[in-house]
């Protein structure tokens, strides 16, 4: 039995893990289903493709003063007829950057499995998260310790620290670690921040013919690290399930004693500190559920909705439910809501520029007088946690503010006001919950767990074949396991440049930028259907605990169900195109030849015009079932 | 369509449920295993047999001025050989007196399917629990409607409202609801509580000569409502799993990040509101997932621990870990502790004489120096909690108290005081959680599915056939389901006398009382084995979720699968008397008598040497696997 391995501040003991739980040797038994390209790989006969050039949509010479190649073409992995060699003396290397999700040690049975290691490969996992990486903090990992962490959630295998490698001091050290354990590939497991990172790194690898290629995953409990090529963030299905799970109980709680009000904060995108918050959690949980509200983020935002508006649409919810003799509910609040909120906005921005930790008197002399007066009318302990420390980065940690307290308060506060004034005669009794650090690590569902072994094995091929500034990428989800599509997508085709701010001085930075809830499309959409009955009606369903077998089992959550293919969409135009090419070649009948010509006109000039106005294109997506 | 019923408060609408779940739906198809005396009940063959007559075993006296009869035999419910009637033309109520409870919707569907309604039988349900019940808020409960309900948590089907049918007032309306609806029985699911109030409900019936026999189920998740008849209380297993989810994923939280000691409160016994609070869920929760601390209410009571030698305790395991390099940790706190520290008790007892909501200023002058200088000491916001408003029997609710974070906030201060002398050098970030709403709602395990709906299925055996006074009891449930034996027990033989209190004027009256966690038992035993290995190490287990296939849906909790049947073991002894009588009579060996004759005596001598000392006996119990 291996000791366990004092690295930094943490300890390396796989031995901790040694016994399996019954339910998670039962699920192994049952279990990998891979893609049909994967599975192909078992065999040792895959190739990697190179599919069409992709292209930097908008500022593409901002782009191109960063990265030196803006055209890499997507990646296909496919299996071919002959028998390959397998992968032999490669080494790579695998770092968990971004917030514990489940499905992310099924990410490393999956590397470590494609790289055998009786063919001379090593897989290096790095233990303490980025800092140990950047300290060389390496263990090997062996297809004996990957079996006992299989199927569990957490991180707790390698570790955790930040999701941060982006000075010039930190790519040097980086450079350092790869160079001295000889890497052939370096797999970051995260977020938005995460690729955003390693697409930086990946460049700086290329300019010091570093021979270490940078790969990424995307993953992430908050649902945000998607786009046009990925099409799901891993571990956002089962923690969007155990959220659900524990909001259908509550819901069904209220309604069984109908004395309370439950205000219950979702973990979401904006814990990852920064200032794009996102509430899919948030909606693919009230999906699941019909809650009486849903208070997210994205809606708010684009309603520009202030604080007292948002009370007040929320008071009347509770007043008619009050008018129906029904003083009970279940409230969920997005956990980035107040940064949607224009003047909290500022406030936030505001109190960013001032020394912290700091006290109320310090700080209302320095604030404007709108902030003032609005930080002014704030509970006391909202005060408090606007004032305390920040990290590094100096943002406010938006999960540290008890955002559902607060509307809880300020709800109480104006229903007060409703009953001196005799329009409100119920009662209210709010219950506030903070819902995150109790299903982040939930045990992965099949889902999850097929979708990060599929991306440890795609990560691998990438990461064993050279292929530097690639993020690993499983496409057509929405499809039985054996049919997805597995490949990789070059980092600068992601990359999106954000928008100047006039006062600023220092110039935008391209990224990798989280992405919103699209208001446009199916799911939110489904959820406008409802929302008005589930406001006045209990209409609460409980989806029940994740389950590993029966017809739960293989759901997938509506968010990711509901979602096209982007690249299945993408070779099924190049497909048209070529079609129309073969037909109109010279002798084709000349009727066909206008046709066509002027369709293509038409069609072009109708993207000219889409492409001025980039926000009005839907979103892709198939109708919800 | 039914429409919605208004009844007082409550909305009755079978109607918001007509939408099953692909799960409950599917479980459903794949259930009913009932015991084989109530599967025969189906073929409309079963009996009810008197057995032994019971006794009480101390202060018999006492009992006997508040019930007429204290020797009511045991009922056993067995299958019999011929073909019998279906019960007819009966009428039985049902409220749901306790609070939620997994189970308690498969317990009416059990009732009700014991009663064909094309027999011309009856079931009703009293909306808004027990004050429906006074109420007379009946609604007639038919298979349609219990069919949408099967299989889910929570109460919503009828709603609950207090656990409380005790003043003479209430007693009378009992009895004209009972009258008025011609019922022949009337079902009473809850705790002790409940039951108490069953018991004295079930004799003012008798001496008012009410036909309507009433019949207690023993239900409550925080598992107290045990003694030696009733194995295990409907809702604890779920609760109990549902719970060591959230804290082995949390635990395991904690152990990837490494930089957050979580305190868990759990909610446990005391959420009744009584004076008696219990750890059942704790220690089991404890037991499934190895966190490295568990503050047991009961145990603390056991050494007498002052405040400061429990924060001195905890703080040494921190302090020892942080030698380790570990800030980091998973701290259970049962929700009762508070009331198990003598010094805190009595504040709470000073403070329970005052008028409430009151200030810190009103109460200090009132308080003896003792407890003034512990309310003094304590943080603003526990302070404010202990002057909040009472319920209406003036007993503080020790769940409105942050036990968690008065025990973060506490260490935290030791820790400080530690560091200034140089004794420990980690740090120390405390998260608090109160888990308790997101669980006690969650849909039943197998095991409570089952044993709701075989409780549901005897008492409605024991309400037709005029059992009045009697607890549906269903005995080794060790078992599997098959081998579960059904029948009922007076509950005369569970009531017990408190202590008389020698400052006190009134006579102690007898009641049925929580069992508190058995230190000496095996569950309690099992973790005292490893617990000093799970403050040192991360042992951590993840039960993962509540499964409804696979090998951990049949699985029940240690504390249940550890209680011996001591009903099976009264029969057991019960056939050796019958043996050795028969053996010894006129016409057997001298020899054999004279060694039978000597063992009895020394037997008995033994015994009652033993009834000295009721509390040195062991619990009945099995060995841990």
């Amino acid at each position: 039995m291996e000791k366990p391995k004092r690295m930094g501040n943490f300890l390396f003991q796989p031995q901790a893990k040694k016994q399996r739980s019954d339910l998670q040797q039962w699920r192994l038994e049952r279990q990998h289903r891979l893609p049909a390209a994967i599975s192909a790989f078992n065999g040792n006969a895959v190739t990697v493709v190179k599919g069409e050039e992709t292209c930097v949509t908008d500022h593409s010479e901002v782009v191109s003063r960063f990265f030196s190649d803006v055209h890499a073409p997507l990646l296909d992995i496919i299996p071919t007829e002959e028998r390959s060699q397998p992968v032999a003396d490669k080494k790579v290397g695998v770092v968990f950057c971004g917030r514990q999700a489940p499905g992310c040690h099924d990410f490393v049975c999956g590397l470590v499995d494609m790289m055998p290691p009786n063919f001379g490969n090593k897989v290096f996992g790095f233990v303490g998260g980025t800092h140990g990486f950047l300290d060389k903090q390496a263990v090997e990992l062996t297809p004996e310790i990957c079996a006992a962490f299989r199927g569990t959630g957490g991180l707790d295998m390698l570790g955790r620290t930040v999701d941060r490698i982006n000075s010039k001091d930190e790519s040097e050290k980086a450079k350092q670690t790869c160079q001295e354990l000889d890497l052939d590939g370096l797999v970051l497991v995260g977020g938005a921040r995460t690729s955003t990172d390693a697409a930086y790194l990946a460049e700086y690898f290329r300019q010091q013919k570093v021979k270490t290629a940078v790969v990424g995953v995307p993953c992430g409990i908050e649902g945000s690290m998607i786009n046009e090529f990925v099409e799901a963030s891993l571990g956002f299905d089962s923690n969007a399930k155990a959220m659900a799970q524990l909001v259908g109980n509550t819901a069904i709680d209220g309604s069984s004693a109908r004395k309370y009000y439950y205000f219950l904060k979702l973990m979401d995108g904006s814990t990852t500190g920064g200032k794009v918050p996102t509430s899919h959690v948030a909606l693919e949980v009230a999906l699941e559920t019909k809650p009486n509200l849903l208070l997210l983020t994205e809606e708010v935002d684009d309603h520009r909705n202030s604080l007292r508006e948002l009370v007040s649409d929320i008071a009347d919810v509770i007043a008619a439910r009050a008018a129906d003799g029904k003083n009970f509910g279940t409230i969920l609040v997005a956990e980035g809501l107040l940064a949607a909120i224009p003047e909290f906005r500022t406030l936030i921005s505001e109190l960013e520029t001032l020394p912290m930790p700091s006290t109320v008197e310090k700080v209302l002399p320095e604030l404007t007088t709108w902030s003032a007066a609005l930080f002014n009318s704030l509970p006391e302990f909202i005060q408090k946690q606007l004032l305390l420390e920040r990290q590094s980065n100096a943002a406010l940690q938006l999960s540290q503010l008890e955002t559902e307290r607060l509307m809880a308060w300020l709800v109480e506060d104006e229903l007060k006001q409703r009953k001196k004034k005799g329009s409100f005669k119920g009662s209210f009794s709010p219950v506030c919950q903070f819902l995150g650090y109790q299903a982040r690590c939930s045990m992965p569902s099949d889902f999850d767990s097929d979708y990060g072994y599929a991306l440890g094995g795609t990560a691998s091929i990438l990461a064993c074949r050279g292929c530097n500034g690639y993020m690993a990428v499983v496409a057509d989800l929405a499809q039985p396991v054996e049919r997805w599509q597995v490949g990789g997508v070059p980092f600068t085709a992601m990359l999106q440049v954000p928008p100047t701010i006039p006062k600023e001085s220092f110039r935008p930075r391209p990224g990798i930028f989280p992405r919103k809830v699209d208001l446009d499309a199916a799911a939110f959409r489904s959820w406008k259907e409802v929302r008005d009955a589930c406001a006045r009606d209990e209409l609460y369903e409980n989806p029940g605990p994740i389950q590993l077998s029966g017809p739960s089992a293989g759901k997938v959550t509506k968010t990711i169900a509901t979602r096209f293919s982007y690249l299945h969409e993408l070779q099924m135009l190049q497909k048209h195109l070529e079609a129309l090419s073969s037909r109109c070649r010279p002798g084709c009948e000349l009727r066909q030849v206008k046709v066509a010509c002027q369709s293509l006109a038409t069609l072009n000039s109708i993207l000219d015009e889409l492409a001025e106005h980039p926000a009005a294109s839907p979103l892709l997506e198939r109708p919800m079932k």
